[in-house]
This record gives structure tokens, C-alpha cells and sequence, in this order.
């Protein structure tokens, strides 16, 4: 047995005047569907009342616990661009910004510098003091950083001021503990050498001519200690990949040992990349026992507001779901169909609404649910769960759960 | 937006021999109307399967963990009636009782004495070795003992033998701290003195005269160590209160910072103090976030016994919901109607059989419940909570609840 579990990005909501959400409206024949052939319940991927991040809801789904697991967004952000990090190494997502010599930021993202591979190659690589300094950027403005060294901390407070016009903000330990001394040292010189090094540098000086504003400083956020994780495989015996567009989720699922599939296109059918990874999904399954999905856009529109785009990409969300059940065997996949968090319209952010939920595939209890949405999912068999239980599931329908006890 | 969570006292019950329960036979259109309107679930305030003191049930429907808050009933008893308690105050509720030469108590409640405000002046500002005592009738024979100073613990004996004609029992270290010890010794110490204050006082030498029990001694039981909780508008942003009738809910109140509002009558209706709350909600709405609301009455009833008044209970508090939700906009305030644990008629006494729930407001995901009773509401969209989850899931829909994760 193999198995999927299909996170449709920020897919719950809250009705509106109508009593309607944009799932509830959606016509998605292939959703209900399993929702008649499987199991259904609600779903909050860390706990009821708990708005999660994307990032805290997918380890929970993968089966790991956020509160141990999750340290802050820099260890993910900085595996899911390519740096093989190790435990106790210090990560951050770093913003290239233009400031001034006093260090008053004038452009939090320097101006959207769109290059920055040979400003990247000036910190790549310091050491200061016995710490190592791996910096990588990711695409324009962005980049990692991480520190690895001995006896580092990720209790220190962060160096971004949230506003231009505003100083880049001096690191401060945020306990007594030496190593939280010594970690908050490490990142002020590490801004000074950044400074001294960007500022004169030839593809600044070059911004300057063309009066645009410099890539001179880097400001680390979202610090965070990576953590010691079970591999997904040692965990669980499966051979996990991850097919994802986004860095964050491919970075939780690079840090969890998942591979990561790119996905190009595919001939599958013509109509956009949602088909291409429907197509990715079946070919993966060929050679995995487990895929962690997540399609993004409904999240996106959610975030905008954008109800009817929200209903667009769920009917486009079925389209693939169908392509996918019909060249799946149920006696084969267990599927699992739901969110990492709503996204309401109303909210355009992230919100606590639980999600629905099926589980589809061979030997589950079929209760009486016929509609995949929030107002009908609630009534059948899978009750109200948490993201952490649907590993646990999965993994005792597939006769791999270890027994506790005799 | 605002919300109100209103605790009808010991609203659950169990089936009589015709499956019928207070709640389930009175007559509530409004209950009903708003469970119509609304979210419904079962909720157990503390945990399934345990039987919460109000106590207990109301920090819990607050948003706090009462294992981790819940010390014991003499810090909140203290704090409802008006001591200014601190964290690390050693709190106890008291008796004045009358007991001979020997400390064998002839009368746990000194007669029932009704004015111990002179006595309270003897023992209220002593300090025995390094620790003040603050003692504060609270009402007839019933008072509050706090002791403050460095070193104390309540890890330690009462004082209350329970019945009459047994001897006050000598306090004694429950474990082998140095802090409890203290706390031990200069609790038995009071007790002495306290005996040597009252005994030949002159109200009890008034009450000797007149054949009246007399209040020569204090009995402390219920200790607990004040905690450290964080306050109601720091966790959660919203300027709250309380509209409850007894002193340990409004000890539990101020404790967390909401302020008391006391109701007196109101010209809402002639209708008893049923309405007069009903009013003071409203009115208090005006100029807080947030109200707590305790209506005793179908407690006291089922304590007793007594299903026709419980019931009797319920359709005046059904009458108070009918002016409340005439007299605010379900798009500015969130109801969440529920109690704080069932009071079983064949009880008697408090049971963990979960209570019905609604929350009923903008947004909220309605469902297919149209009767607000233990029968109806299990089936549905907020499935089987417990306390804890109540305050998380009104700051999510408030919008306030804190992102977890990225």
C-alpha cells in the first residue's frame, strides 16, 4: 500500500451572508466523490483554535509534532533553498536591504535587486570567530543564512526594524546563557563585515550609476535552531517525496529526508501546471510509497479576498483529482484530501476553522457523508482530528503502525 | 467584534426514567433559535470524564489550563472577596468555629455567627516571624486567610476536621521543604494565637451571655499558593468583565483581571434579577470586549434535587436571552451559550456528563441543530470541545488569535 496526503492550500472558509463558501459553491464532482467513497471528519492541522502557518500545519501532517519540531522559519527556509543544515546549526531568511551609514534601512529590499549570486559569494563562507558562515541567496532580495559552530543559541532577537526610515536593529540576547552571548555577537559583526563588504561593491557601485537603490546590508529574521528530526523514512518505513511549488514546504519536507520532485510540465493535458503535478503524482507513485502534496492558490486568493478565483482553483484542484483517481488503483493509494488551514475571504489571512477531511482508499469505514465541504464533512466517521493523527491513521491502514504494548 | 460567554450554573443533566431533562422539557424558543442559528457541540469544561468544581470550569472556559492555574479554592475565595492577592500569597478559606479549651470544635460555623467584622480586626495585619497575615471576613462565619512573606509553599495539611466534636487538626508539612515546614508551623502558630484573640473577646463574651455559639476559633482549609497568571487583556487584547453572582467566580474574575460588575435591578423588566442581568450585559457591552456571565439558580436546583424548578430556572434565563439578543447585532457580538458543568437531578451534585454548546455569531459555520439540549446538540458542527478550546476559537473569529508558524 502506498499512500498521498493532498493539501489544497488554505482550502476551508467561513460562509458568507449567503451561508456559502467558495468549496461549498465549487462544483467538484470528484471531491464528493471520495467524500461518498471514504471517510470524512474536520480537520485542524495543530489544534482547535490554533491559526496555524503553513509551515507548523505540514510538519503536523507529516506527523511531527510543531511544538518540538518547529524552531522558527529560518532552519526550513534555508534547507528549502538548498543548504544541507545539521542539527544545532543557527538558520535565518534574510532580506538584502539598502541603508545608510548609519544603517537606517531606505529600501527593505533594495529596490527588488533581482541578481545577487555575486553578492552572495562575498559572506558565503566567512568565519568569524570558530563560527562558519553559510549564506545563500534565493531568488532577488531573499536569501539564508546559517550559522555552524559550537555552542550557538537561537535565543536572540531579530535584526529587522519591519519599517524603512528605521535602524537595522542591534542583536540582543534574549537569555543569560552564554551561548546566546555569543551567538548575538556573531550576527553584529557578521552585519558590520556584510556592510563594509556590500557597500563598495562593484555590482552596488554599478545600482548607484543607474540610480538604483544598493543591495549594501542584510537583515536576518525568523531565527531558528534546527532541529534534531527523525528522518520521515526511520519513522515511518515509507519512501517519501514531497511535489510542492513553494521553498517553505519544500524545505520542511527536504529537513524531514522527503525528496523533492520539480515539476516542469507534463503532457498529461494542456491546461496549466495544475494538471503537470496531477500527471507528477501518478509518475511519482511509481517509485515512492508516500507523497506529501500541497497545491497553492486557493491560499493565494483567500489571501486577496478573491472568492471566485478561491471556487476557480478548487474546480481546477477536482480536474486533477480526477485525472489522478482514475490512473490510481483505491486498492492500492490511500488518499488523503484536505487543507493546512482555512484562509477565509473575510479574514485574507490564515484562520483556526477546521478543515475538511476525507480519507479515501481500500477498507475504510464509508460513513454517510456525500459532500466534500465544511458543512457536510463534520458528520461522518473521522470525527474532529488533528493534523498529527492522520500519519498514525495512514500508517495502521497500511499494516505499518507499531503495536504499543503485547 | 465582542463576545459574551454565558455559563448557565450546572445546565446538564441526565435522563429521567422517560429520557427527559430539565433542559430538554423547558421551554427555550430562544435557545432553540440560537442553536438554529448557530454552532453546536457537546463541551466538557475541564476534560471528558472529569467532574469540574465551577471553579475549575470557569478558568477553563477563560482559556486557562486549570492544571496549571488551579492551585486550590482559598486563592480565588480570597480574591472575590476583595484581598489584593499576590503571586506566591498562600491563600485559605476559613471558618470562625466555636471549639472548647481543647480545640474540639462544638460548632463548625459558631452559630452561624453574621457580623465577625471585630474579630476580623484581632487577627487581619499580624506578622508571625517574617510573614504578614491578611485576614478578611467574608460574610457571617465564612473568611479569607492569606499569608505573605518569603520561603511559604502549600504543600501542607488543613486545619478542618470536618465534624463536630473532633479536635482541629494541627497542620503538617506535606513534603519535606524547608518552605513548608515554615508554612506549617506559622499556621499552627496563628491558630494559638487566634484562640487567645477571640476566646475572651468581647463579642464573645456578648455571645456567651446570650447562650450564642461562640467564634473562638478560625479553621483554614483549601489552600493554595497564588499563582502567576497572565492577565486576561495581555493574553488575549480584549477589556473584559464578569457578571456573576457568587464570590468565587468573581474571585476567578479578578484574578485574571476582568473587572466585577455588580447588579442591583435594572428597569429592563420587573421580572426579578433575572433581567436585571440581562440588562447589565447589555449595558455592559457598551464599554467592554468581553463578558463572562454566571447565572446560578438550575445549580442550586439540581444540588437540591429539585428538577421542576431547574427547569423553571432555565425558562427565565431563556427569557433573559430573548432580551439580550434583541438588544445586540449578531454582527458585533459572539454568543457562546453553554454551562460550566452538568448538576444531574439523581446526583445531586456535580457530574462530568458534557454540557450543550453553541456559539452563535457572524461567520460561524451553521449547522443542522435546532434544539439546545443534551440530545440535539452532540450532533452538531462543533462535535464533542472542551473548555480550554472556547476563548482560541472566539479570538479566531474575532480575528485576534496569534499566527503559529509562517
Amino acid at each position: 500500500m502506498k499512500a498521498v496526503i493532498f493539501v489544497v492550500d488554505g482550502l476551508g472558509d467561513r460562509p458568507d451572508k449567503n451561508g456559502n463558501t467558495p468549496l461549498k459553491e465549487a462544483k467538484t464532482p470528484v471531491m464528493d466523490r471520495m467524500a461518498k467513497e471514504g471517510i470524512c471528519g474536520l480537520m485542524n492541522s495543530v489544534d482547535i483554535g490554533v491559526r496555524p502557518g503553513s509551515d507548523t500545519a505540514h510538519l503536523a501532517l507529516l506527523g511531527y509534532d510543531p511544538y518540538t519540531t518547529y524552531t522558527g522559519r529560518g532552519p526550513f527556509e534555508a534547507c528549502g533553498v538548498g543548504v544541507t543544515v545539521k542539527p544545532g546549526d543557527i538558520a535565518f531568511r534574510c532580506n538584502f536591504s539598502s541603508v545608510d551609514e548609519n544603517f537606517i534601512v531606505t529600501d527593505r529590499r533594495a529596490g527588488r535587486i533581482e541578481n545577487t549570486s555575486e553578492l552572495e559569494k562575498e559572506l558565503d563562507g566567512l568565519k568569524i570567530d570558530d563560527v562558519e558562515i553559510i549564506f545563500k541567496e534565493s531568488g532577488g532580495y531573499r536569501a539564508a543564512l546559517v550559522l555552524r559552530g559550537p555552542g550557538l543559541s537561537d535565543k536572540i532577537t531579530d535584526a529587522d526594524p519591519k519599517k524603512e526610515g528605521k535602524k537595522v536593529k542591534e542583536i540582543h540576547p534574549l537569555d543569560d546563557s552564554k551561548e546566546a552571548k555569543k551567538t548575538a555577537e556573531i550576527v553584529n559583526k557578521l552585519l558590520k563585515i556584510a556592510y563594509e563588504k556590500l557597500d563598495k561593491h562593484p555590482v552596488n557601485e554599478e545600482r548607484r550609476k543607474q540610480n538604483l537603490p544598493v543591495a549594501n546590508m542584510i537583515v536576518p529574521r525568523g531565527v531558528g535552531q534546527v532541529p534534531e528530526i527523525m528522518q520521515f523514512t526511520e519513522k515511518t518505513g515509507l519512501k517519501g517525496a514531497c511535489i510542492a511549488g513553494t521553498g517553505l514546504i519544500k524545505g520542511i519536507a527536504k529537513m524531514v529526508g522527503l525528496d523533492v520532485i520539480d515539476v516542469e510540465g507534463c503532457d498529461g493535458t494542456p491546461d496549466s501546471d495544475f494538471m503537470a503535478k496531477a500527471c507528477a503524482i501518478v509518475e511519482t507513485l511509481e517509485n515512492y510509497d508516500f507523497i506529501l502534496v500541497n497545491v497553492k492558490g486557493a491560499d493565494e486568493a483567500g489571501h486577496d479576498g478573491n472568492y471566485e478565483l478561491k471556487k476557480q482553483v478548487i474546480e481546477k484542484v477536482d480536474e486533477m483529482l480526477d485525472y489522478i483517481t482514475k490512473n490510481i488503483s483505491k486498492d492500492e493509494v490511500y488518499f488523503v484530501l484536505s487543507g493546512d488551514h482555512s484562509t477565509p475571504i473575510e479574514e485574507m489571512d490564515h484562520s483556526a476553522d477546521p478543515l475538511p477531511v476525507v480519507l479515501w482508499g481500500k477498507s475504510v469505514r464509508v460513513d454517510d457523508v456525500e459532500k466534500f465541504d465544511e458543512f457536510s464533512t463534520y458528520k461522518g466517521g473521522l470525527n474532529w482530528i488533528k493534523g498529527v493523527h492522520i500519519m498514525p491513521i495512514l500508517l495502521d491502514l497500511m499494516g505499518l503502525a507499531k503495536k504499543y504494548g503485547a
